[in-house]
């Protein structure tokens, strides 16, 4: 498994109504990416300054999984006409998550 | 519930060994944080360029699990000695993750 989590900063002319529609835009995405395995969209509630407003934690069974979720047309879609416009800032990491730790109560 | 995302970009001061080491301190918060209900520490592949480094999603009941992790004395231990001396930068959020979409098959 890949998963894959990225943080955005949006600049100021993006207000709480926008980041919601750019939240419930990528929140289809599992409707039409079918390599998608899990898909959690956050939008940060204010608990600390300088807080990035959007979150993506996706998770895929490979490198070619998240290639195609990468370069599919509508997710390229609403980073070029939703995201790019008010970005100030992106942070992202790929990685294979550890398997759950053996617990022994 | 709430979710914490942080990524961390470290400077040319940390080498892989150094992201590794700072990767298994944190691995070992849940041990010594109560308030950590699910903790995912991700060290970056290097499948894109311009990627952090490291990644934790961490999962709390409420606000007050995550200011318990937040300033817990080991956790604030790894920053000051582990993460800040090579930090270049950081984006978080905390979210409530929205319920799994219910399925119609």
């Amino acid at each position: 498994m890949l998963r894959h989590v990225v943080l955005l900063r949006l600049d100021d002319g993006a207000d709480a109504a926008m980041v919601e529609r750019i939240a419930d835009a990528l929140r289809a995405l599992p409707d039409s990416v079918p390599s998608i395995r899990d898909y959690c969209v956050g939008v940060d509630q204010g608990l600390a300054e300088g807080n990035a407003q959007l979150s993506v934690v996706a998770l895929f069974d490979d490198e070619a999984g998240y290639a195609e979720y990468r370069d599919h047309p509508d997710h390229v879609a609403i980073i070029d006409r939703h995201i790019r416009p008010v970005l100030a800032g992106r942070m992202a990491t790929q990685y294979s998550p550890e398997p759950p730790r053996a617990t022994f109560a």
